[in-house]
């Protein structure tokens, strides 16, 4: 610990009592790992304030003794975004404490809840009075809304109510200097000025610690319908989403799964089996939904599917019967990821290129590395209306983990990176930068935008002292050229 | 004008040709000058550059000879936003000729234009393939895409598909450092750190200069009904807004109108005649729309309407039988401003509280003004689905105007806005805040929120090159404290 932190949380500890810090090693350890295993970091105290207030107190403290910061609420983060740097220079932010659900209203379709409310906490609080918050993926057990508003969090249902960014209408935040940004107002149409709530969304913490949001609420699901298809190819599950996306705006999912991905799932699943007869090389899960009791999503995927099918679009499918066997459509396509990582290393990739250059993307860049990297397996699942997809590499069978991992995974991601880029797409999609792109990030620019998120990064945490090490280096960490 | 700039002139006018440096007086006049006739600037020369490289090396020219630029495209700003300064210290920068269609595409709902494209010819293009550009303003036959994104305009059609922010899926601008940002790619999903756009949008050219801009389409009207209503009140008009969201998602337009400014505009249109029988203290005109010709909002609104007349929330309604009719409805509520305009002088405000807070405050906040300045006749209408009303005081009978701008009406505009303030709401809207509100805007704070605009500007804008004098005061320019 250095002299500067020990004073710090000496200050904190006088300042917000006994409660708001832990340095006790065992209870920090579950927090020094992320979720995953892949980052290990060190901090010599974990601060958990009970408020917002206690946040700012904690911040100006921060500010006052030069001491970094890393914000962390369920420690979800696919990029190592809430895992502190190794050499325990920073201590961790919990915001686990601020887990208030402040208000919940049905006429105005708004919640405001605190950073550290867990998302199915809050989903839960929206149901309780007919309505649904909804943004949803695998974590919603663990991650916490401050986490989902700082990495702008995608998921499964985006398609209709998008990400994060557009469910948020408002965020309260402690910046660098100690101030609280109120940004929680509500207000419809606000022209003053730059958009703060907007810059710290996605931000990952490096340039203020949301502490609260307001999101809007949809109403709840009165009907839904769950289909899936097997098809063909990629282009012609783009063709049937845009045959469904004329007839109607209901569509909430519409991922896509390979079909030897999908035989893996099955084999990994307790009773699993496919939802649709015979084989087919890809399929597509839909998932519809309308909070209006009289809509029939259901009758109107059959007879998109049936016609689907008359067209030769659509070899088989089916529309789930029950809410179990709903279930059991998610349930393999929740277990795609668990199902390939059972099957030995790979470098998985969350990326994105515009929608419509998706379906021949996934041929083409698999068809790619597959060629450049002998004996490795490309494969691609998830989010094709989002233009979004997992894509993945697995190692030559019989690869050492730990050779793949430190050697030929690093390699074989900047390959598929460089083609994303190449294809005008986005490295990541989804999941944010944190520390494990941060360098990829560095290295494929373009160089006047990495200088105007320096430029930013500077002007708002001068010292560098909140999640350091994430999203951008700073001018002054870069290697002299 | 300066040796700086006689230098960078030349050096445009070798780098870009002859047309695009203007510095015949007579050419340059009309823009020195905002639409109002309230701002009066002086520029020793406009430029107009034919394309985005074109920006880009005037903005490199800029740099390198430290000369500010205005950007400007149809000059409407309500806020003198467009006009340079008064001491000819920087050129004007016109985006007009950038004025491509670039893309419309129907199949993925999206345009991608250049920022002098004027709204009106977007919206022609959308027209033409049976698309629709939904927002719209008094304007669109000037206004230009580069000043719409860059005031985050509104208009009266914003209750369904929102402002510019949620409409623009990506920008293009030239950052004060020459370099060009492209945003355009169209990806659904991009989490690489901060989002320059969302930056963009709003910054009213202080942070960068928007050449083109991704845009939203949205499909074209089949079938619309515009109704009036006349009612006992501002809380009437709004729980029969909430009854009538709570039925359908078709309402675009809820617009709110006090009886006595609608007799103005009657008496004020040739022909004029009130859309309801009988007189009502307010009236609201409701328009909804739908691309799905099986859609029927007439009959939605007929039976809401006639409901809301049972219970008697609502004292008399109409649907336009016609869509000439439907036009005479819409002619009424844009001459408000013009018949208001013409009963003599009055401070105008665009402000916003949060939708449950405005009918209160549009009759306690007119009660304190007429209160506080005898003879002054205080009035809302608007946007009022939006929580966005243009709130103006008249000047008492008899006032002489020169008198009235210059000294009460400045007294009457700050006591407006404190109320604004106390009420959680902003003092612009939709219209931003250009030099008109730069003032209030400093003197309203809050100062961690002005401090974090002012780092923005610095970090993007060192020399301050980029619209000076607008949004937001360097910290150079502020008096020392």
């Amino acid at each position: 610990m250095t002299p500067a932190q020990t004073l710090m949380i000496a200050a904190a500890r006088a300042r917000l009592g006994e409660r708001a810090v832990i340095d006790d090693r065992e209870l920090i350890a579950p927090w020094l790992t992320d979720w995953r295993g892949r980052y290990h970091g060190q901090a010599p105290a974990m601060l958990q304030p009970a408020d917002t207030a206690g946040v700012a107190a904690i911040v100006a403290l921060a500010a006052e003794y030069g001491v970094a910061l890393v914000p962390q609420g369920g420690n979800t983060s696919m990029v190592g975004g809430a895992t502190p740097p190794s050499d325990g220079s920073a201590l961790i932010l919990s915001l686990r404490r601020l887990n208030a659900v402040r208000s919940v209203s049905q006429s105005e379709g708004r919640a405001v809840v605190e950073a550290g409310v867990i998302l199915a906490d809050l989903q839960a609080a929206a149901d309780a009075r007919g309505m649904r918050f909804p943004l949803t993926l695998g974590s919603r057990g663990s991650a916490t809304i401050g986490g989902l508003v700082s990495t702008n969090a995608g998921g499964t249902q985006v398609l209709r109510f998008g990400t994060m960014r557009r469910l948020v209408t408002g965020i309260e935040a402690v910046l660098p200097d100690g101030s609280v940004h109120d940004g929680l107002s509500s207000l419809k149409k606000d022209n003053r000025g730059y958009d703060l709530d907007q810059l710290l969304i996605g931000a990952e913490g490096t340039l203020g610690i949301v502490t609260a949001a307001a999101l809007t609420l949809v109403p709840g699901i009165a009907v839904r319908a769950v289909a899936w298809a097997g098809l063909r190819s990629p282009e012609d599950a783009l063709a049937l989403l845009r045959r469904i996306e004329a007839r109607t705006e209901l569509v909430e999912s519409f991922e896509i799964i390979p079909g030897d991905t999908l035989a893996l799932a099955i084999a990994h699943v307790p009773g699993g089996r496919s939802p649709v007869v015979g084989t087919h090389r890809w399929h597509v899960l839909i998932e519809a939904a309308s909070g209006d009791p009289q809509a029939d999503p259901a009758a109107t995927l059959e007879t998109l599917l049936a016609n689907a099918i008359a067209d030769g679009l659509v070899a088989d499918a089916t529309i789930a019967a029950s809410e179990a066997q709903a279930a059991a459509f998610w349930t393999l396509r929740d277990s795609l990821s668990a199902a390939e990582r059972a099957t030995g290393p790979a470098a998985q990739h969350d990326i994105s290129v515009p929608v419509p250059a998706m379906p021949r993307f996934m041929i083409e860049a698999a068809a790619a590395v597959e060629a450049r990297f002998p004996g490795t397996h490309a494969t691609a699942f998830g989010h094709l209306g989002d233009g979004n997809v997992h894509f993945h590499v697995r190692a030559p069978a019989g690869a050492d983990p730990a050779r793949w991992y430190a050697h030929d995974a690093p390699v074989a991601t900047r390959f598929v990176h460089d083609l994303v880029v190449a294809a005008g797409g986005s490295i990541s999609a989804e999941h944010g930068i944190g520390q494990m792109k941060r360098d990829e990030l560095a290295r494929l620019g373009p160089p006047s935008r990495l200088a105007a998120l320096r430029a930013i990064k500077t002007a708002f945490d001068p010292q560098g002292l909140f999640n350091p090490g994430k999203l951008v280096s700073l001018a002054r960490d870069l290697p002299a050229t």
